[in-house]
């Protein structure tokens, strides 16, 4: 291996290093859009609500940067197989990522609309709040795992899915208890279900982000299968 | 340019030739898939339903195989920028299009489990078979666009999205209406809830594809910015 060869390929591991934080970075960042999001709804901040609308181009940005950066990566490097795996899962991600963003202004515009109108009653949001403590914790897992290359951690966090869905589930039965027994309540409630779809969503989307790396590590794609594929396909 | 140069470059744009080809196969896979799930729905046909969600398979595995694909053009062909936007526009795409079909799987189970129940009353699906005609035809104008590369084509595209949007939301405000008429169809109503917000999806990934095809094109990212822009974008 000569001296060049060594030098180029330091660089180019250091190229997919920065791209590698780059993604972690857009990562934090919608993190804190849905973290924030969930505080403008439960303390009926509308100013806060209408920074993290106002904040949403941010990650679109972000989300085209890398993908250029991707593109001048492969067009440069001419990446082998699993470097090309990396960047194709960074394409992959950062388009969950951006989504991940999208579902937050959402939160953030539909807790505005529920905060600018008299309610019969103020309704509580310790279920929602407890679904988004999970998909915010997914989220943060799938990041980390991603971070690491950690497949068994993937896996979890594909699992932990079941769980925000069945929350989502569990919360759509009470508001339809609720409509049922008052139905001045109806508009708000399809509001808070819009908030709990949006939730749902984002579970689904980091998911998918573990589902990414399982691949990039396994080199199998994952997506599309069962749990106890994935586990099987783990522990092989 | 020597005969083998040439030959190279037909053989791969040959290559680049069969993947839109797949590209467009699925698209009109998951176009049938949206059609079907309409329509089982209308005519309350539990069997439809269930081969629609047992085929939900085919479009996975048809987006890993494109995938695949398109690794393999990058290790063997390494493309230069326009070819390497065309096929990263590719990948892009075919996650789009496997959503769709995600979502046209979700209406098939929401018509099993809406016609599976003794309703007090059958809902008229007039606004969603509507709404539904105007996502189809947006994805069949999207992926039209894709094949032919029209630009022009592709923002009417991105502007027809809005009226899926407007339609969504007077099947929000009908829906309202009824339940707080009789509290009563509150369950079916939230299941057509759902449906609809599963074609105003479907109008959001064609809105995507759309936006990438531009892209293609123009070779400016015109994801994440207003319709004026890109209508400016084209006339430039």
């Amino acid at each position: 291996m000569t001296n060049e060869h060594t030098h180029t390929s330091k660089q180019f591991d250091a190229e997919l290093e920065a791209l590698r934080a780059r993604v972690l970075q857009m990562g934090g960042f919608v993190e804190q859009q849905i973290t924030l999001a969930v505080e403008a709804l439960s303390l009926s901040d509308l100013e806060m609500c209408s920074n993290i609308v106002a904040n949403d181009h941010k990650d679109n940005a972000m989300e085209v940067g890398i993908d250029e950066d991707c593109s001048t990566i492969i067009a440069r490097r001419q990446p082998a197989a699993s470097d090309l795996r990396l960047i194709m899962m960074v394409v992959k991600t950062i388009t969950d990522l951006e989504r991940i963003g999208d579902e937050a202004a959402k939160i953030a515009r539909m807790a505005k609309l529920i905060n600018s109108v008299d309610r019969v009653q103020q309704p509580r949001y310790v279920e929602i709040r407890r679904m988004a403590g999970l998909a915010i914790e997914m989220l943060r897992k799938s990041l980390d795992c991603f971070a690491r290359l950690d497949v068994t951690g993937s896996a979890e966090v594909v699992r932990t899915d079941q769980h925000v869905d069945d929350e989502f589930r569990a919360i759509l039965r009470q508001l339809i208890t609720f409509m049922m027994e008052d139905p001045r309540t109806i508009s708000a409630s399809i509001e808070i279900l819009f908030i709990a779809k949006a939730l749902e969503r984002i579970g689904d989307h980091a998911k998918n982000i573990s589902e990414y790396v399982i691949y990039m590590v396994k080199g199998k794609d994952v997506r599309h299968v069962s749990l106890e594929e994935i586990e099987r396909e783990i522990m092989a």
